[in-house]
């Protein structure tokens, strides 16, 4: 009996489209296999009868008659599963950077190209000289490929997990569904507390985006919860278990060396990564470099042999303005620097983990380091925090570092919730991280100028401009949200198609008169400054046979 | 009969202290005049004995012994009424420009230097050349003074005001108490609806920070609602009408001129702002250059009489990510960089609004010109948004935005509320956004060095690496949101000071060890990292000794 037999789990899981839009699979024929991949977008319908295909990272349970027939104890489609079985091994390697370096293009890579409007040749070429990562473990094949990398879409990661506190299985598996209904690209199960296998096992068979992990936190358990206890045969034996089910990437503080701690000690807050502190507590006790590092070769064969990604993990980045961008910091990533190279030396995906705490001005540096040290290997940071006195708000001043850390080139945000340094996050804050997430990748993405960022932004505000209120609220991020601050003030019908609302009323809406100005000028084909100047002046007598009223009734 | 005389006006507002701080006054003696300066602060005391003393900007209201004796209809002490009245005019102005360039230091520099901790002289000449301001009519004589400048502290408006839809005067009252609560530094009145002379003398009678308005709007009001019936005369009278109340900064939109108009018709957006619409529709009607523009020079004479600041307004700014940084906007930037010279000249003090809608890589150069082009005037933005796709979270999107222009040199932010583009705030609201936008400046103050910002961020973060949960809730910018996140998971009194929280659990947490790693090091007089690094070998033997655990129950 596996996991997903045992039926006392009853997850409830939330399915149907985002309001007012619909899911569409636009088709792709892969030419090496003949294949049709099936690429995902969320349709948002116009009422002006155009539409807007968004990416999409919430899997079946969006489409259109998903619900409720969505059987958790079955798993999603296995998608990938044929591709997987098809191919050979390029040098012994199965690796999607194997294959790349070999000049392959896989269906994930063609699949990776259609869902963000690239070529299949530029996602390879990526992943070829490592500055971009496809996460998807050989065994777990009901992923929808993705792509993390600085040339491609700003990723968003959400961290799930129950702890020794709270949770059960049946709400973590919702919690993945949920979080990747708003848009997390990623998911980390962070488990620490009973059942820590079963509950991945259930998020793995239902998840549509690759799996994180932190294994180390398991081995932890199987010691009993001493990190002085750990060896590293519990460890690969922790790993192999977790590769198994399908884990896609997993974090590994190898870059915690037994030098590194003193530095720490006249930090304000010391070591604040869980990962981290394990592994100096590891160190110390043994006074000699962690299993994580002296077996650094052997991890990565086993990785190798699934298609793991590394996520080399920041066990010594800063927990406070006062630590950033300190010796300890980058002592770290210099390490993580020499491990990206002996990775990649075995076809592995590597990603790089950053921080934490970082005032505005410190980080560009973090970025320009970390690229310079790991072969532009994608950055995969949390936050960065740009301030420390906002506790309650933290997705907030997280999301002013995220922004600015994405624009200079991290790959993937770790989201960050309300919740933070406080409690554990419920289902609303999972919302509030991933929407506040996704809206700092987007800004950055803006910024970096991807070729279909800024449309998004332009069928909103050309709605808002033009009164589409409903337009208006199936284009945001949070269609709900949007909808339900409107009907707060102007709750009836016919305030969704008014030409005002409730800031500031009728009379003072100053959108109408650009409109005014702007069909006058397309009504007379007008296609220069000094042309549309000339319509001013005809305007402005128009203006007076209306009875000098800029704004006229709503009948109008 | 006064507006204040009226009784049926029953405002209740908020008093006592912000949870776990007391109002202290620090006094400051004034050499010119001898008289004692009370320079309020907020005193968080903390568990380990010390305490940290924050600006603070909540008036009279937040003193230990408010609540509830505040009397709204008696108004707020006037404290400043006989510095106004015992100095002289120089050369006939009564500005805080026309002291500053005569080489006088005013008690409200004394004042301000002593709550920003800055040297007096300094704030003297940053207002002598233009680039801080200090908004303080002389009919306000209740306003604690505050200065707006790139060298000082980031300061926050919020917007406050009824419209045609909702809101009484009562209302009013208490949002402006309420936002200088939780740190507004400034708020500008936009009523627009009715009652609106007396709700205005309800706020500034109680209101302890400047108070902004934007004259158009009761113009218009005056005209019933058509811009092309305004008049220089009527606009006139009605400036003079609140110059006589006290408001302290005034909103003019003097930079639309009638050939910029024709450049916003290719925009997604057009004119979003209300006062740059009304020019527009005044400029269009008559096809001529507005009042504001032609009698500049008048108004400039007005301005002088009473010491307002102009806050001379960008009616063109973008209302889109498509519409930033186009030739609409910095045609009227230029224009407001003429105008800004010629208020100078007049000794009146200028300040100059900005955006609105920007992509984060096109921020600074807003910056860059606004200083260039007008003499480095503080720059007082609104935002701006860094995309346009998350409407009901644009308090974050615009928060990002603010961040970055704020580190960049915007002396104040205007905050934005989760309602934007959707309705009017309600009291939440205006709580969060105004939050949102403290924690941006702060932000910022932290990434330009400001002398006093980074106390309270380690201050903070101590507190929290020393499981001070208390003092950690108490610093927060929002104290009680702080705390009742982390009752939600830990409700107890003794989680207040346990040595972990539900975040990881007891056997996860990650500061324990630091802890002990750098009182080892305190304890053997270690100063060097080599030193400590043999502190790290007698640790490990330690650790052994301890029967290898890091995290030590509870108890210890």
């Amino acid at each position: 009996m596996t996991a997903l037999d045992d039926r006392s789990v009853q997850p409830t899981v939330t399915s149907g489209p985002i309001m007012g839009s619909q899911k569409v699979y636009r088709e792709v024929t892969d030419p090496d296999s003949a294949r049709t991949l099936r690429v995902p977008h969320r349709r948002v319908g116009l009422d002006n009868g155009s539409h807007i295909d968004l990416y999409d990272t919430s899997g079946p349970y969006t489409d259109t008659d998903a619900a409720p027939g969505i059987d958790v104890h079955a798993g999603l489609e296995r998608m990938r599963e044929e591709w997987v079985r098809d191919r050979e091994p390029v040098d012994g390697a199965v690796t999607q950077a194997a294959y790349a370096k070999a000049g392959v293009i896989t269906p994930e890579m063609r699949y990776i190209a259609a869902r963000e409007g690239m070529d299949p040749e530029f996602v390879r070429s990526e992943v070829a000289i490592g500055r971009a990562v496809i996460p998807a473990n050989r065994c777990h094949p009901e992923s929808e490929p993705m792509i993390i990398g600085k040339g491609f879409l700003v990723k968003v990661n959400a961290n799930i997990g129950n702890s020794a506190v709270t949770s059960s299985v049946a709400e973590e598996v919702e919690k993945m569904v949920w979080a990747t209904r708003w848009g997390a690209d990623t998911i980390m199960d962070l488990s620490t507390g009973k059942r820590i296998h079963e509950t991945r096992e259930w998020i793995i068979r239902n998840s549509p985006v690759p799996v994180g992990t932190v294994p180390i936190y398991q081995a932890l358990e199987k010691v009993d919860g001493d990190p002085a206890s750990l060896t590293w045969e519990i460890y690969r034996d922790t790993v192999i278990e977790q590769a198994e089910q399908g884990v896609d990437y997993m974090t590994v503080h190898a870059g915690v060396l037994l030098r590194y701690v003193p530095l720490t000690a006249r930090r304000v807050t010391g070591i604040v990564s869980r990962g981290g502190s394990i592994m100096a507590a590891w160190c110390l006790a043994h006074h000699e470099e962690s299993f994580l590092y002296t077996r650094f070769e052997e991890l990565c064969e086993i990785f190798r042999r699934y298609d793991i990604t590394f996520s080399l993990g920041d066990g010594l980045r800063p927990g406070s303005i006062a630590d950033a961008n300190d010796e300890a910091q980058f002592a770290e990533l210099r390490t993580l620097g020499e491990l990206t190279h002996i990775a990649r030396a075995h076809d592995v995906q590597v990603m790089i983990e950053g921080p934490g705490h970082v005032p505005l001005h410190k980080i560009a540096e973090n970025v320009r380091l970390e690229e310079e040290l790991c072969g532009e290997a994608p950055f995969y940071t949390l936050g960065p925090l740009a301030t420390d006195i906002a506790p309650g708000y933290d997705h907030i001043t997280s999301a002013i570092g995220a922004a600015q850390i994405a624009w200079h080139g991290t790959a993937m945000l770790c989201y960050v919730t309300p919740k933070e340094h406080l409690g554990l996050p419920d289902r609303d804050d999972v919302k509030t991280g991933v929407i506040t997430y996704k809206l700092a990748a987007h800004s950055a993405d803006l910024a970096k100028g991807h070729p279909r960022a800024q449309e998004w932004d332009d069928t909103l505000s050309t709605a808002r401009f033009e009164f589409r209120w409903q337009d208006q609220f199936h284009l945001a991020l949070d269609p709900e949200t949007a909808q339900s601050f409107h009907d707060q003030t102007l709750p009836a019908e016919p305030a969704k198609t008014a030409h005002f609302c409730s800031m500031c009323g009728p009379k003072f809406c100053s959108m109408k008169i650009t409109q005014d100005v702007r069909r006058y000028a397309e009504e007379n084909g007008l296609s220069t400054v000094a042309a549309i100047d000339k319509g001013m002046r005809d305007k402005s007598e128009e203006f007076a046979d209306r009875g000098k009223r800029v704004y006229l009734p709503m009948a109008d």
